[in-house]
This record gives C-alpha cells, structure tokens and sequence, in this order.
C-alpha cells in the first residue's frame, strides 16, 4: 500500500482500472463503477447512455466523471461495461468496433448468455476475444443511476462464461474486478448458464405471473384478492417485477424457457393425476421432496 | 360493566360461551380459546385430543382448564369447536352425537368446506342444524399448543358457510365467537368458498412444490440450488410447508383444485405459445396485466 495516496484502498501500482467506461449507467452499470471506485481499483470512468439527464444525474452523484459517446469511450477506456438490453447490444458493440484498440476488454452484464454471444460474435467478427460475457446475480426493484448502489455485489454471485478466443489476461481482468466489487465469481459455459437461469430465475417470474393473470383475470377476482393470504403475498410477489424487462428475457431465453416448462409440467401432470385420482402417497412423495429440498435451501 | 367482576372485559351477563370445548388444542383450536379467554367472552375451557400429553401442555399453558372425552365435551359444552383433520371429523361427531344437547352449537375451523359440509350431514344427520361449518384464513408454520396465539385472528378474515338447517342463533353465536377473537367474519357459499381458496392458497402451495421437486430432482440440482436468488427464495418459501397437510387439503378439495390448474394451465400455455413464437406483444400484455394486479393488491 501506498501511504501517500489520495484513495487508501488502491495498490502502489495504480488502479485496476486506469479508465472505465460503463454503457448504460443504471442499477446494474451504476453499481459497478461506484464498487469500483469504493474499492480504488478505477480512476476515471465514462458514461455512456441514451438519456441525457440520467447520464448529467449520474454525474452529479458521482457514478461517472463525464458522459461521452460510444465511440469515444471505446477509443479512451481500458475496460467497458455494457450493462444495456441485449437487444441494443450488438449495435453499440458495431458503432464502437472500428474505434477499439486491440488492448481494451469488454464484457456485460445480460441475464442471459447464449444471445448476447451471438450478438457480439455477430458485431465484433474476429475482435470477439476482447468480449468476456458475464452475469451478475443481483438485483432489485429500483432502477436508474438513483438505484446505483455499491454494496449491491458484495457476497453475490458473478458468472462468467469466457469464450475460447478469450484471452487469459482478459477474463483476469473481468474476474479481478467483480472480485474488486465483493462478489464470487463462477465460470460456465454459456448453455448451461441459460439453463439454469431459466430454470432459478426466469421459471419462477414466468409461473408467478401466469398464475397472477389467472387470478386477476378471474370473474371473482375481486373476492379472491380479498381473501388472499401470506402464502399468495410471497408467490406472486415477483410477479409485480418490470413487463418490459421479463420479456426480453423470456425471448432472449427461449430455448432453455422452453425446455424448462416442459420439465415442469411434467411434475404438474403427476401431481394433479395423483389429486385426480386420489393417490395420497404419491401426491405426499412429491411434497415431501419438495418441502425437504426447501428446508434444506441455504438461505433461510 | 360490572366493577365487581374479576375479568373485566366480560359482559354483565356473563360471558358468551359459559363453556367452550375444542376438539384439538394446537395453534388453530389453541388460539380460538385464548383470544376468546382473553377478550373473557369465556367461561370454562375443555379439551379434546388424542394426545394426552399435548392436552397436559394446553392445560399447563393456561389454554383448556381440563381435558375430557369427546362425550363429555359434547355434554357439557354450549360451544364445541372442531380444530381437526377433515379425515377425523365424521368419527369425532358420531361419537358426540348421542350425547349432543339441541342447544349445543358446533363449528370447525377446516380449511376446506364442501367435504366438511358432507362429513358433518354424514355423522350428525337431522342434527345438522347445530353444526356451522368455518374457516379461519390464518395460520402459522408453527404447530401445537405452544404455537397458540390469542393475537393469531386479529384482523384476519373467517369464512362461515352456513348452511339451510342453522338457526339464525347458532349462526350468531358462532360469528360473535370469532368477532370477539378480533377477526372479520364473511359468509360465503361452501362451494365458492372452496374454488377461491383452491385460487389463492391452495394453487400457490401446489405449484411452488412443483416447481421445487422439479428443481431439486435434476440432475444439476446442486448448480441450480447455489444460484438461486430472492425471487426463487420468495416463490418456494411456502413449499416447506406440511407435507401431510397439504396433500389432505389437495385432496379434500379434488373437484376445485382441479378445476383451477386448468385454468392455470391454460394461461401457462398462452405464454409457452408467445416465447415459442416471440410474440413479445402478447407476452407483454399477459406480463403487464399480472404486474399491475400485483401492484394494486391491498396488502404490501
């Protein structure tokens, strides 16, 4: 450690990260910078984003020191952050390509990986080994630079899914700063991270939200929400989460969302033969699995 | 008032129910003779349970003064609540019945009220009129009559589906009783009672075990366990529920039960359709009807 420095956290050598620059400076881009920055591993970080007042915003609270365009964060940072709509994606990767310099290292943020690949394989052609895809397991309701949070990474899990054109020193360099930030990285492969997110993650939001509109859309809805308990607060409480968002992430998930249900339903069609047909040891088999996979779960 | 009086909140006429007997003294039957002690709407508490020790604990809690046979809980009682499995309520009452006073008003607390209704006819026959079958929407993951609460039905909803043969009196009786432990009491029809409890308790319970026997039977169960977040913590919580209990409830309620997976199923395949065809406009509808109705629910 260097006595004299300004920022105490931050190695003789210098920061991780000389300049970062963050695409979209929201929850997810806004917390990324500000963990850096608590952490002294960044010295100066660019914002880049569609709205001009979210991105003066972030200014005034610190998240980013200046806004610039795509391009010119491409030309001056040392590692990009791209935590936009994976849709949007493959077209700010194509406006910044012919301004990248061969050293600098992008990665993301999506919830789903094997589109955002595609995408980025799509955009940057041979230049595809600067792109190190990643996934932070962290959210909440709020959004925008207001939302921005640094402890939001801390004790989270970070996946990463590097690519065989990768280089070493570029997934070091996408690891060292999550680590930066507090969380646990993770590596895998990108299939089987968009399984498993449909399966954790997407799942549930689909199945609450399906069940949501049944009752909502019930002739006795009003009586049913009346009577609602606990037990319905806690099942449809993700139900509530952003339309737009889910979406995006249903379709951009379709495959392994597809082969998920399937899964499920076959445990519906089990369980509502046994109700059907009055088979209480198998309908108390399969609740007994789930209760004890449920009590068992690290985190209550 | 009478000052003279050494429970103060009790009436000058003396309390509601002289003699209040309940049939299973865990955290249902247990709760309704405290809050009902509590608010001194009751004289003498008996005590009926197959437990003998569990009755031994209630007395030493102060819940029951004494634990007697059904046969004399059915002799001496001017109240009798059921606080059973719906499975043992035929035999209780058969074996009440020829000891039964006419004056004597019984009701249950079951979560289910059609195959009640039905057990109830069954045992008590032309003596129907007695029996006024309710619902406490209530409940704890607590069991026994340590878990019994005086506060548990504060505030909360009961659902009594009386029946032609009641006298005006039972069904007044048994409404006071409930109003005095604190809670709002609702008549409904016990068939209507039962789809929408199918809806929005029994649905929920059904699906998150599903969903986490499906989860925790894959074969990278492990992976997918160690990612999850809060919204899958949120969505299962409620499959660690009493396995026995819920598969009595599945079964005790068939006809409703099944008739709500249908219609659950048959917006879970809307939604399959629109990730299958990337109709991201009809997946946003379905996604924001759910949304908003979450929104808006009274209760968080």
């Amino acid at each position: 450690m260097n006595g004299a420095s300004s920022t105490p956290d931050q190695g003789a050598a210098g920061p991780l990260i000389p300049v970062l620059a963050v695409v979209g400076v929201g929850l997810i881009g806004g917390s990324f910078a500000a963990a850096l920055r608590q952490a002294g591993q960044v010295g100066r970080v660019l914002g880049v984003g569609r709205n001009a007042q979210s991105l003066a915003r972030a200014v005034e609270l610190g998240l980013i020191d200046e806004a610039v365009s795509a391009e010119d964060a491409a030309e001056r940072a040392d590692l990009v952050f791209l935590a936009t709509p994976v849709g949007g994606l493959r077209d700010v990767l194509a406006r910044m390509l012919p301004h990248l310099p061969d050293h600098v290292v992008l990665t993301d943020g999506g919830s789903t990986k094997a589109e955002v690949v595609d995408a980025a394989r799509a955009a940057l052609g041979e230049r595809i080994g600067q792109f190190v895809p990643g996934h932070p397991i962290a959210g909440a309701e709020r959004t925008g630079p207001e939302a921005a949070d640094a402890a939001l990474y801390r004790g989270r899990c970070v996946i990463l899914t590097p690519q065989p054109e990768n280089s070493a020193a570029a997934v070091a360099l996408v690891r060292a700063a999550w680590q930066a930030c507090g969380a646990r990285v993770i590596d895998m492969d990108a299939e089987a991270h968009d399984r498993v997110l449909a399966s954790v993650s997407h799942l549930p939001h689909l199945l609450s939200a399906v069940y949501m509109e049944q009752v909502a859309t019930a002739d006795d809805a009003a009586t049913r929400l009346a009577l609602a308990g606990s037990g319905f607060r806690d099942f449809t409480r993700i139900a509530a989460g952003s339309p737009e968002m889910w979406r995006d992430i249903f379709l951009s998930n379709r495959g392994a969302m597809l082969t998920e249900i399937a899964a499920v339903r076959a445990v519906l069609d089990r369980a509502e033969r046994a109700i059907d047909g009055g088979d209480g040891a198998a309908l108390l088999a399969l609740l007994d699995t789930a209760a004890q996979a449920r009590r068992h779960w690290r985190k209550e």
